[in-house]
């Protein structure tokens, strides 16, 4: 399969192979809430760091994938499970995943620990589906296909111990 | 049986007897993204609103069960589907009912829409555990049971046609 | 002097004769940050929240200002001066004047006060250039003009007085 | 002189020699609003985000500086001019000087601007007072005094340069 090249897609041969990419956020005070700790809401803004780092590495520029091929990934569901809080002036990692795209949906997976510790903070998971600039669903563009393959979970080994440094 | 009263309790006469509570939201610019509807992130921050207001409209003086009573309710998982987008300046109504409640968790479950059409834009659920200051985990004071007793789905009668779907 | 009217202005007879326009604020808990009280930055969205209820009270629909008449209100320099904190769950006004109005520029002053107490908490100002869809500056379209006539704060009485009740 | 050694300062000969700190912002999605650009509210969490780089390069570690030293960096002014707008996925520069340093105040300048182009974007000020957990001014102390001393404009060199304008 010849993948088309674009202007906002790397060559194919740069596809990703990687299974995952790593984002590097330092926690803001303006992050932070009365409880002393990350306020939950901000988590969702971290996944989508991640999701554009994701993007980047993968060799897609979101930006012109929005401009250029009027695609935007709209997200349609979030979740999050938090395990330990994150706090002011942490150095954080956000793990994100491809793990399923179809026709016109795409899922991510995240994983956000502390860099220092290696203490896993908490999971998450965003629902995407490709809409036009008018918010109408359509297909994601053939020539973005190679750049979001998704990569199971389970091929993608054991994410516990890497986390575990 | 009696309820203690305390200063972040009203009479136990006026314990909740609504199935739900009702916020309403007016869009603000900052929350919209170049989309030009609102950013996903958000949709936990008016949970967050809508759930201060169900602790208010239940005699729960949020604020002093922090301040007095060591008693923080932290939010472990979160999630939302987004059906239709918010846009600036929107009126909107957060509905937010007490789903679940346990010793040490209680659930909250969110409907966000439209307050003109009706329209449902977003549905969500947090699930929480109450912790101290330090973030322990701790049972909910005896004094807050009364007012956190959760109302079954099934039992809050038919709220499809008050979102006029 | 005729006002031509659009549909996102009101009657000329209703133009604003109101000095200022109040907005209530209820402060979120996202909005806190660990010193326990609201974040600085966010002083800055309740302007622009102060804003919108200016326009709105004047007979300006700011949304269709921007979508049916192409102009914008960019911000180009903003300040505020903090005095007092606000903390979670506090009600507050916002108090928003026009304080000079040119051809392509227009000047909001603003006063932040507790309802309950009155205490003035922060005062601040925003200056911005009308500007089309592509950000190039623009003088404010004739029919809106009526809407945007400044009043000099002599004027305006003693606005010490009026917050501290 | 002599400066005290405490856990949260480094070693007086590392003091800040240089006249100013860089810190990197990448934008992120959910800083931009429906006009396209970032919001102007979110330049002041970049300040702070350039604030806590400066202290972080002249050997404070500022999380310290709140938890054992009981001394906060307050906010009672801000102000920000905005040139040009930043957008989505941009790389910006956030250039932060002490400019003044006295017993119980600090003041920071900042200078935003574009990594590829090196356009000037922004400039702000923040005026700061040390205050203690429950927001009374207090002075400085005295092991913190030679990590915050000022750089008058003047003496640091041409900067118009650097920034390519």
């Amino acid at each position: 399969m010849t993948v088309p090249r674009g202007l906002s897609c790397r060559d194919s041969a740069q596809a990703p192979k990687a299974e995952y990419a790593d984002a590097t956020i330092r926690v803001r005070y303006a992050e932070t809430d009365q409880m002393g700790v990350v306020y939950h809401g901000n988590y969702f803004v971290w996944f989508e760091v991640g999701r554009v780092e994701y993007c980047r590495q993968a060799g897609v520029d979101y930006k012109r994938m929005e401009s250029e091929d009027d695609s935007f990934i709209v997200v349609v569901e979030a979740s999050c499970r938090y395990r330990r809080p994150a706090r002011y002036d942490d150095l954080l990692t956000v793990r994100t995943r491809l793990t399923e795209s179809r026709r016109r949906t795409i899922r991510f997976a995240y994983e956000i620990f502390r860099q220092d510790s290696g203490e896993q903070l908490a999971t998450g998971e965003t629902l995407h589906v490709i809409c036009d600039r008018l918010g109408q669903p359509k297909s994601l563009p053939e020539k973005y296909r190679p750049y979001f393959r998704a990569m199971p979970p389970e091929a993608s080994g054991d994410t516990t111990k890497a986390t575990k440094r």
